[in-house]
């Protein structure tokens, strides 16, 4: 069932489009709704504490976080935040959700000169109306083959995503902009990564790159670069 | 590409397991809580009126739910509400996240029953790491061809999951609580749906009978009346 075709698959939050500034906005308003209580180190790291446990019930995205903002709020002003200042981390949340998409440079135009040899997937992890609603709000749709949102990033889920469209591994190239997400778990599959960092790197997605991929892990600084990877990554076949 | 197979869908929560006992329960603490300021009628209109405002933003689900009764709660005490309180909230649903799998009766016996003949299939809507959560730890997972989680079950989502699947409508039957979610689009795609009503039914999800589905419409009083239906049904091709 696996096509001879080399598929490529993107990931889409600060890879298709910002994401990590609409969060880090976020931060910039919360640390200072609790700066009367603490510094703004003591507020990053008790907030990621709190999203880190809390991950395995809520998931990825928005509403999560929004969940764990109120929580560790009430945390750290032992319970003298007022109700006002909850319903404004609320409505924060609620402005990430309707955040329009602004699409990274470059993304259209490689993404039109790849669709024209490549069957194109994204697949990212987050809230399923969320990401539905990026992928929409984006005008990207119609590039793709098929958008797949997973609660988990790891080589279970890409090897669901694989059979699923009947692609084999080695034929199959993913892009993204975190080590840990998009490239790790692809590369232990048989596939291969392209790696283009964002310039900000949510704490839980820090890893080091692959050793002992020769060949199949790339390192690019922008979007526009990725088209002679592929291409001399597809020569090979 | 369409198979001549039989294929069965099946709705998740209070089709296969009970989901809406746990929202009850937690409605029934929300109300105590709130009982101060209001009475239950009053509370359960504005939660109803704040959850319906937030579905096209947060989408189905337990997290949501916990966002829209913690900014319900903060509205309908003006602001007087403690910090404490919401805390309690959001402990509310996390409880509902962590709460057992209680599969309906006849559910286990039926499905085996029915897999022996036919691929079945799983489409639900919510959360998705709660939705997986929910099939892990039901272990029903195994008598399903595949899980789909969708963030709505309108006609086009449906559509989706059968062009998907190389399922013809007209070769498909789903069952399920909801005659909004689980019948009427489908009907209006040409398959068949079996309704089975959960004893509580979320307002949201009220919907009328379908008229002019004559042979493809079907209601039954528990799960185990099922399979007769289905061979019935079967029996025309």
């Amino acid at each position: 069932m696996a096509t001879k075709e080399l598929t490529i698959g993107f990931d889409a939050d600060d890879t298709l489009w910002h994401n990590e500034t609409n969060f880090e906005r976020v931060h910039e308003r919360y640390r200072a709704l609790l700066a009367q209580y603490h510094d703004a180190a003591t507020v990053d790291a008790a907030l990621l504490a709190t999203e880190k446990r809390n991950i395995p019930l809520y998931g990825y995205g928005v509403k999560g976080f929004t969940l764990s903002a109120v929580e560790t709020a009430i945390q750290l002003t032992d319970g003298k935040i007022s109700a006002g200042e909850i319903q404004r981390l609320i409505e924060l949340g609620r402005g990430m959700l309707e955040h329009p998409v602004e699409i990274l440079d470059g993304v259209v135009d490689t993404l039109s000169l790849l669709a024209e040899r490549h069957p194109l997937i994204v697949i990212t992890k987050g809230d399923l109306r969320d990401q539905e609603r990026k992928v929409e709000k984006s005008g990207l749709g119609g590039r793709f083959r098929a958008v797949e949102i997973v609660s988990e990033k790891d080589p279970a889920a890409y090897a669901a995503i694989l059979r699923r469209h009947g692609i084999a591994a080695e034929r199959f190239l993913m892009v993204g902009n975190s080590v840990k997400s998009d490239i790790l778990p692809v590369l232990e599959l048989g596939g291969a990564g392209v790696h283009i960092p964002y310039h900000i790197t949510w704490a839980l997605e820090h890893a080091v790159a692959p050793a002992g991929a020769e060949g199949r892990f790339f390192a690019i600084a922008k979007m526009t670069e990725l088209p002679p990877v592929v291409a001399g990554w597809a020569a090979r076949w």
